[in-house]
């Protein structure tokens, strides 16, 4: 079952430093996850089927640590304003539309189309406060075989009447029938994980609750930090007692921890909160695009890296337009360039062989031995056609990778996907 | 001869402040020029032939002031240097190639042929400094129909021996023989410009004869400006007499004047720079993924549209990686954000109704009445399908243009396309 070899032009991550490459080289596949990449087909594997890629590549399945499922109707449209305004204009009222299930019906199909002919083989959601929409996200989701996490989201302060829980109980309430729920229809593929949504969202009350909650049910968890400086203001404002914004969850066990924690964009953090981070073993979701379309700014994530924190890319969609992972990667060797002309030089640049990395095996250590070709590791594996981008001389598999990213060539050369071993497309 | 009428969702920019746009409008060409926009067939047009581009959209071709033809077999790769480090490891040396008609025949092909299939219908090119290889290209974008200026490199500096002309003597003879093939070949569609690649790459001797040549042929002028701080230091360095860097093109005719001059980049132009491109009518290509790329930083385009001077988009081959240019105009919104984040807040971000003037009347200036369907603009046409991107809910078309921008739709959804009022696709 699920035992298979691939035959192709291979290139993996195992560090950032550089790619690994192995041109009509063999990937085997064993029971779902990878024997490793070969020259020739060892001996012992002389009897699984052989998928010959042709001139094709085959790299790891991309992971995606940040996106909002709901926002997908709108993504790629409303790039005029920073982050409070963002959310109070266009953002709350679309998700206030998914109490309509069939609304969320609607758009959640999209949405998980979009993912499963995506390069994503693992996605880690938001989808709204409402209960019955998220089952929704999850059953689709469930079916598409994407591996994900899901989060029913928690809100009971600062956002309109439509999308608010009345209280800190009515929330607490809803995630637990929330989890029951998830328990009921026996998952494969898609978890729940608790979604405080942001600091200002959610009262200490409610992230008192949600971290019993957190406690009893043994969830990972997933927020935003530090992403914008009107957003820092006001939990600031908010949460006058907390040292730095991460404080303000980890005074309730929501910061980290050995159930998972992903943190979106961390744009803004100072050294006390990255300390923090790295001793909670908190994952950052980098999301460059969108914190360019909402002017937040520019993570420093060579620095992060360094600092031997956790990190991986989300498309973070609304904020970014693009459910593409390769789009990220790119986005974030690009920005890297400009935090380093502009903010801090003596961080390196990232390079595309760092920004694979963290698509891949950065963004998939949160769901554990994923994103790399190394033995032991899921079978998540792309079968890549650069066939419509004209390549007039010789370039080598990593090279093809580069411009196959560079030239969005996701929009229509993605040939084969496989997650854990089972084929999806 | 090269009247009719395309009905569809038509967009387009008068001004930057905000997007025109007809929902199932009519837009009218009349011999080669557009007529304007209608909400119904006037009377005066109603035998012209009706394409009737369905729920498309219809928009004024895209410009790109700048790109390297030669660049384009290594785009998308080798990211990893700054300008002059770049040019000297990867550019230079397979430039030297184009003295090979073959290879230049290949590649120009390759060139020719993404630029028809993509949203730009004018172009104004670099080639190299050889004279066989420059014609090759002529004769190939003249045949695509494409509307294009094209420059025979001039170089006899600071380069390998491969791609160095001996002498300043030597490249004026060389332009002087090309210019004469041009006006032997009688071309309808493509025409010369006078291209000293940059202060670095040519001597005042050779600088000196250009200018003589320039006057004599009423020529056009291209090069590069204040890219890159190792570049600019360079110049300084070069031309220890010069204010700064654009005087030393100033000091020889080639900055500005009635016959157009475009200088690349500007990323780095100070008071008196800026003065004079002003006063001299300088187009600017804007070249914002290549400046990413190259790590050279972000140019003040606010700045400059708030001070009147011309500004068009390039997509600068390889320094940029691909020849989209809305690809160009998104990149342009996204990086103006991080200049006002990290560099100067004075300046307002661009919206996307800036970026796509830029994209299109405002490169389109350089060619005259281009980029526009106002009455009396040439008739560049293009029928854009977004149907390859799921839109869940109603959008106006000015939305699914800018969902069409950001979200790369000009990968596949080309359905027509005419420079002025010619079909090229």
């Amino acid at each position: 079952m699920n035992s298979f070899i691939v035959k192709g032009n291979i290139v993996w991550a195992e560090t950032n430093k550089e790619l690994k490459s192995a041109e009509k080289g063999y990937l085997v596949i064993k029971d779902g996850l990878s024997e490793g990449v070969f020259d020739s087909i060892p001996e012992e594997y002389m009897d699984y089927e052989l998928i010959d890629a042709g001139d094709n590549l085959v790299v790891p399945g991309l992971v995606d640590l940040h996106v909002h499922a709901p926002q997908f109707a709108f993504r790629g449209t409303n790039m005029d304003l920073e982050l409070m305004d963002w959310l109070n204009t266009y953002t709350f009222p679309e998700e206030s539309k998914f109490s309509d299930i069939s609304y969320a019906d609607n758009i959640y199909s999209y949405f998980t189309e979009a993912i499963k002919k995506s390069a994503t083989t693992r996605v880690v959601a938001f989808s709204t406060l409402h209960v019955e929409g998220t089952m929704c996200l999850m059953d689709k989701l469930e079916k598409s075989g994407i591996i994900s996490y899901v989060g029913k989201v928690n809100m009971d302060r600062n956002s309109p009447d439509e999308l608010r829980e009345e209280s800190a109980e009515a929330s607490s309430e809803n995630t637990i029938r929330w989890l029951e729920e998830c328990e009921k229809r026996g998952y494969r593929c898609v978890k729940p994980i608790l979604t405080p949504r942001f600091v200002p969202s959610c009262t200490d009350e409610l992230m008192e609750k949600l971290s019993v909650i957190r406690k009893e049910w043994r969830l990972p968890v997933q927020s935003h930090l530090s992403e914008n400086t009107g957003e820092v203001a006001f939990v600031k404002e908010l949460e006058p007692w907390s040292q730095f914004y991460g404080d303000a969850y980890d005074k309730f066990g929501l910061f980290g921890g050995e159930d998972g924690c992903i943190m979106a964009h961390c744009v803004l953090s100072g050294e006390d909160e990255i300390a923090l981070m790295k001793k909670n073993g908190v994952f950052i979701a980098h999301c460059p695009e969108s914190n360019e379309n909402l002017k937040s700014g520019i993570a420093p994530v060579r620095k992060y890296m360094e600092e031997g924190l956790n990190v991986g890319l989300g498309s973070d969609i609304a904020g970014g337009t693009t459910e593409s992972i390769f789009d990220a990667a790119v986005d974030a060797v690009k920005v890297s360039k400009l935090y380093w002309r502009y903010v801090d030089n003596s961080f390196e640049p990232l390079s595309f062989s760092d920004a694979f990395y963290l698509a891949t095996k950065g963004g998939g250590a949160f769901f554990g031995k994923v994103g790399s070709f190394e033995k032991g590791y899921d079978g998540d594996v792309l079968i890549l056609s650069d066939e419509a981008i004209p390549c007039p001389r010789y370039l080598s598999p990593v090279e093809r990778l580069e411009r196959f990213a560079y030239l969005h060539g996701d929009k229509t050369g993605i040939k084969g996907k496989w997650v854990k071993g089972e084929r999806i497309l």
